[in-house]
C-alpha cells in the first residue's frame, strides 16, 4: 500500500500531531501586536519598528512548517504505533507547541543586549529540544524496524539516522553561540529556515524504500 | 476515483492546510474586544462604535472561507505531492495565517486618516501575497501535469491559469489604490468577499476533467 | 454504505467544519480571566465573583457541542457537495465562530442593567443567526434531494424541516424577550442547552432512512 | 478489522475530540507571559521567576496528552456511536478544554499561601471532573457491550473498569489534600503526569481483544 497516511493504525496519531502543529503555527500571529499610535504619530513608523516580530513570525512559521513536512515523511515508512511511541510523540509535540513563546521572547527583546543573548539562547535551547525529540521519536520507531514497514533498506536507514543528527547539533551549537554573539545565533536560526526551503535540502526518507 | 480528498497521498497535506485555515479563520473573533462601559455609559453605543471590527471580521472570514473552498477544489485534480509542493503550501499557509493581524490593524485604525491608508495598504499587500502564493502552488502542481490527474483537459487548464491571475492583479491594484483613497481600497476588499459568495463566481476547476 | 462520514465527497467539508467548531468551542476558555488578588484579598472570593463566566462557558460550550452533533447527523444523509453548499457552510461557520465574543459580553456585563439587556439580546441575536444558517444549509441540501442520499423518506423529511424551524423561532423569541427581562432571556439560553443534553431531545435525522 | 480509527462510524467523533484536545493542549503556551524587563533588569532573572508557569505547562501538557492517548485506545474497541454517546463526549471535552484556565491559576498564585490552596483545589477539582467524565464515557459505551466490538473479553473488561476508577479517586483525593497542604497536592499532579510517561503504566485496553 502506498498511502501517504502510512497506515490506518497511525492515522489518529498523525491527525493529532497535525492538529497541534497546525495550531502552534497559527498561534504565532497572536504574538504580533497591533500598535496604538499617539495623535500625530505615524502608523507606518510604528509598524516599521516591529520588524523583529515579522522576522520572528516568518522564521518560526517556516521552521514548524518544515518540521511538519519531515514528520509527514516519517509516516511514509512508519506503519505501526505502540503506547510508548504515542507518549514520545506527545513529548515531541510538547516542545513544538512551546515555540510561540520564545518566538515572542526574541521579538520583544532583540534590541536589549543582555536580554537578546538570553532570548536567543532560550530559542535555540527549545529548538535543540525539538530536534532531540524528533530523533528520539524516529529512533524508537526505527530500532530493529520496530514500527517500520518491513521493506525498508537498512543501509539507507543508517544514512537517515546520521542526517537527522545534524538537527540537534546545529541548534545546540547556535544556542551556545548566543553567549558569544546573539546576532550570529539568530542569523543561524533564520538561515536554517531559509535553507530548508531549498529543493534538495532535508533528508529524503522516501528513498528508504525500494522503488515501485 | 471520484474522492473529494483527491487521493490518499494528498490527504495529510489537505488535513494540515484545513487545520491552519480553520484556526486562522476562528482566531479572527479574538480581535473583537468586549468593551468596558463606564458607569452611566451605554453598552449599545460602545458596541455601535465597534462596527469596523464586525465588518473586518465578516470580510476576512468570508475571504479565508472562499480561499479554503478554492484550495479544496484544487485537490479534485491534484493527486500527488512532492517535497517542493509541501514547502510551497507551507509558504501559502504562512500568508493566510497572518490575516488576523491586518484585519485587526484595519479595524483599529479605520478612523485615523494616515493610519487608515497604511492599514488598507498592508491588508491589500497581504491579500496580494496570498493570491500570489495560491498561483505559485497551483502552477507548480499544474506545470506539465506534474501532480495532476492524467485526464485533465489542457485547454481548460489554460483557462484556469488565466482566471487565477485575476486574484493578485485585483488585490495588488486595491492595495495601491489605498494611497489615493483608503475607503475605496477597503470597499474593494469588501465587495470582492461579497462577490465570491455569488453562485457562478470563482473558477470552476471541476470543469477541468471530462464528465462522468 | 453506512459511513458516519457520509461520503468521501463531503469528507473535507466535514473536517473543516469540525475544525472550526472544535476551535471555537476551545477558545471559550480564553474568555475566563485568571483573577489577580490584592495582598490580603481572597482568591476564593475572587473566583466566586466570576460565576457568570463559568455559566457562560458551560452554556456556550454545550450549545456549540450540540450544534456539532446535529451537523454531524446531517452528513449521515448528505452525500454530495457543490460550490454553493460549501459557501453556505462557510457562512454558517462564520456565525458559530463568533460565539466566544457574545459569550464574553454576557459574562462581563451581566451585573449591569442596561448592559445586561444589550448583551442578552446580542447573544440571542447571534444564536438566531446560527439557527437560521443551520436551516439554510439543511434546506439547500434537501431541496429536491439535491445533495441527499436517494433513499431518504420524503415524509420524514418534511418532519425534519418543521423540527429544525424551532431553533430560529426559540432563539429569536428569547432575544426579543431580553428587552423585557434579560434574566428570562438568559435563562432560556441555559435551559435550551441543558434540554438538548437529554436523551430523546433533538431531531432524529437518522430516522430519515429506511432501516438496515 | 484492525483500524486504529475503530470504525468509520466513530471517525468524525474521534476527529472532533482530537481537535478539541489538540487545541486545548496547544493553548497552554498562551498562559506563559513574555516578561518585560525594566532598564538595568535581567531577563534571565525574570524568566527564572516564571518557573511555576513552565512546570504548570509541562504537567498539564503531559496530562492532556496522556488523556488523548487513553481516549485513542478506547476507540480500538468502540465501533459504534449513538446520540447519547456523542453528548457524553461533548461533556467530557467541556472539562478537558477548561484545563488551560486552572493551569494558569496555579502558575499565577503558587507563591501566595491562601491562593495556592484554592488554585490547587480548583486544579484537582477539574482533573477529578475530567476523570469522572472519562469513566462515564467509557461505561456508557461498555455497558452490555453497547458500542463495543463483539469479541471483547468480559473478564478483561471488568479489569479495565476497575483500573479506570483509580483516576477520579486519585485526583479527588489530591484535590482534598490541597486544603491540608497545597504543595503535596501539586506534587501529586506532577508525579502522576510523570508516572504515566513510564512504559507499563496505564490501562492496556488493547488486551481486551483476543490476539490476532
Amino acid at each position: 500500500m502506498t498511502s501517504a497516511r502510512g497506515s490506518s493504525e497511525t492515522a489518529r496519531l498523525e491527525t493529532f500531531a497535525d492538529g497541534v502543529m497546525a495550531i502552534a503555527i497559527t498561534l504565532l500571529i497572536l504574538e504580533i501586536d497591533v500598535p496604538h499610535v499617539a495623535p500625530g504619530g505615524s502608523l507606518a513608523e510604528a509598524l516599521g519598528r516591529q520588524w523583529p516580530s515579522y522576522a520572528a513570525y516568518v522564521v518560526s512559521f517556516i521552521t514548524i512548517g518544515v518540521i511538519w513536512v519531515n514528520h509527514h515523511h516519517l509516516f511514509n515508512v512508519i506503519e505501526r504505533t505502540d503506547h510508548t511511541f504515542l507518549i514520545l510523540n506527545v513529548l515531541f509535540l510538547l516542545t513544538i507547541a512551546a515555540l510561540p513563546w520564545p518566538t515572542a521572547l526574541v521579538a520583544e527583546h532583540i534590541r536589549e543586549e543582555e536580554a537578546r543573548t538570553v532570548a536567543a539562547a532560550v530559542y535555540g535551547g527549545l529548538m535543540f529540544a525539538i530536534a532531540v525529540m524528533f530523533n528520539v521519536v524516529w529512533r524508537y520507531a526505527a530500532r530493529g524496524l520496530r514500527l517500520l514497514l518491513p521493506d525498508v533498506d537498512p543501509v539507507a536507514l543508517r544514512h537517515v539516522h546520521r542526517s537527522y543528527l545534524s538537527g540537534p547539533i546545529t541548534y545546540g551549537a547556535a544556542a551556545l553561540i548566543a553567549f558569544a554573539n546573539a546576532w550570529v545565533s539568530l542569523g543561524i536560526y533564520a538561515a536554517l529556515a531559509l535553507y530548508w526551503l531549498l529543493p534538495g535540502s532535508g533528508v529524503r526518507i522516501d528513498r528508504l524504500r525500494p522503488p515501485g
